[in-house]
């Protein structure tokens, strides 16, 4: 028994800390991480906390973007500036766009609150399917800035709060695959929950990535009885082909949904008795109308699109008289992970297309 | 047999047009009437429309305060204004704030193809639940500009579309009262759909106009096993003490719903068990994530306000990891005129505070 005080003191055990992870907030007191100027940024887990070795960013593609554009493509500059905002904020939290990204890396430590966690374990491999705007992180060195993909490997570690949601990376995926469809888990995760057997499902912008596993997933369970229609912009892509020659859709609409008119002309021959459900995953501006017009009256329209404008569509189903519910795209729903990733594995030719569009890297590459 | 080729084709009756309106689309052609700049005004009905001789325009409040500070509070620059802006879109579209408002008037005529509709008849007084910004108006003359209220009388015609939809204004209910409450119509009716027996329902802005008729709504339809609570920024004005001393709501919490710390600092005395539905009738931005916070997992989120972010939404929910279905707040719902009005008729208390804060004209007057 003779270490001194200071030796105790480091090896006392952190508490609980807020489930939301406002005891990481320096800067304003009183917000929540995501609203906070600046993180505590310590890499060490409080009780209710996972620590992660972080061995990449996916910065989002508007931040990136317009780094990059700052730093006139130049990748030692993206590297110093990504470096500036951490050291500064504790966190990657683009001030001009207000957005961050996700990260990919190891769990070092689970706090003493979460052991009883079945999902995860120290060692594993996971990406944070929360942003990065809440999450605490500080880096040691950025070692490589693709432009191309705005993936930014760097050596840091980043905390997880009690809240915070993260996917364990599957064995027989190539990581970006992965990280494509965990991008946009909530779209094939809540076409499962709100597709009923024989409906009619109207998917917009169907040839996207979040698109494609919508239309899968409404085929599976609309079933022989229903139909599920696509609207894309261009014919002829690998990704409309796919959809076409698989039968993922029954129809596919050319027509640009951003033109209520062309769309609603369209609607006698594609959809006579208009759709059940309309999943908008067009990620252009003012297509709330016409995702509005697609539908019955007493039908959903789910937004999962983030460029969804909430004042278009309250105001545009008023304007046209059409009692629907209109749903917010809530980027998490229980199990989307899983439910997003089982989506390529039942798959195969969706498979085969991501891995041909999204995939790089092997999977459990170090 | 003697009339001139001229004055046949004058009787000559007009066809049907597009439901949604295009047909009186001048700019840009392709366009619908909400994103045209200019419309056809002619006041005379096509087959599929109803023509009101107009009486009064409820200006919205974001453009009435934007045309009167821009003309200096002159009741007469004021009344100008609008005049040129009819003149010149056929239309009250404020160009700035990109809204309009409603009017009331009464029924002049109605297209044959509506002549089996039972809930409107020539020569009743009507309220128009569609926006301004997409209806065709002329204006005569303009009488008065009530600077306090936004209200403009005018001399003028307007056409109601086959999509458009209204209300009959109630012989019981002073006009003012009915605009007030038909102008929130879609919050009693979407909480008597959504609310069930023996439910926890949070309102957060239960004290505003909005907010109150929710809270009759809910407690009517969670009946005694339920609880209905309210969030309001101050305690003590006439609504909240109408909420509680009533019993609408079985608790009231004071918070402002921006703080979302605060908020969930009260939860676990407030809503130990959180709430099954959430309704923000907010009418200030920032306030998604206490919403969404005061939520169960698997509950329902219900927007009503239009200061809502959708990305502030969809993100706030996955950042804490919250499994809620979030609904945009449809300003129309089959029958809600009707819902609404019958809340006042069913609790004489808020129908009594809403003919104190909103009364003023008598009913039918001319």
């Amino acid at each position: 028994m003779t270490h001194a005080l200071d030796d105790a003191q480091l090896v006392v055990p952190l508490g609980s800390g807020c489930r939301l992870g406002s005891h990481r907030v320096l800067e304003p007191k009183g917000a929540l991480p995501q609203a906070a100027w600046k993180l505590d940024n310590t890499p060490r887990a409080y009780a209710n906390e996972i620590l992660c070795d972080v061995e990449t960013l996916n910065v989002d593609s508007a931040s990136f973007k317009q780094i990059a554009e700052a730093c006139g493509g130049d990748a030692l500059a993206i590297a110093a500036q990504i470096l500036a905002t951490v050291n500064e904020r504790g966190k990657q939290h683009n001030a001009v766009t207000g957005s961050g990204g996700m990260f990919v890396g190891r769990v070092a430590e689970i706090g003493p609150a979460l052991a009883s966690r079945d999902d995860v374990a120290v060692g594993d491999r996971i990406a944070s399917l929360v942003s990065l705007t809440l999450t605490p992180l500080r880096i040691e060195a950025v070692d490589t800035v693709d432009v191309a993909t705005g993936q930014v490997r760097v050596c840091g570690q980043a905390i997880l709060f009690e809240s915070g949601i993260y996917a364990r990376l599957p064995d027989d995926l190539p990581t970006d695959v992965a990280l494509a469809v965990l991008d946009v888990a909530g779209a094939p995760a809540q076409v499962r929950r709100l597709a009923k057997a024989g409906q009619t499902v109207c998917v917009i912008g169907a040839d996207g990535k979040s698109g494609v596993l919508a239309c899968a997933q409404a085929r599976d369970r609309v079933g022989r009885e229903g139909c599920v229609v696509g609207i894309v912009p261009h014919a002829g892509t690998p990704a409309a082909e796919l959809l076409l020659e698989r039968g993922y859709v029954d129809r596919l609409v050319v027509a640009d949904a951003r033109n209520a008119l062309a769309v609603l002309a369209a609607l006698p021959e594609a959809l006579p008795a208009l759709a059940d459900l309309v999943v908008n995953c067009v990620n252009v501006s003012g297509t709330e109308l016409a995702s509005i017009l697609c539908c019955k009256d007493d039908g959903t329209v789910y937004f999962f699109s983030m460029a969804t404008s909430f004042t278009a569509a309250a105001l545009g189903a008023e304007g046209v008289g059409k009692d629907v519910t209109m749903i917010v795209g809530n980027g998490y729903a229980k199990g989307h992970a899983g439910v997003a990733l089982q989506t390529l594995r039942d798959h195969p030719a969706i498979e085969e297309y991501f891995v041909a569009r999204y995939g790089a890297r092997p999977p459990r590459e170090s």
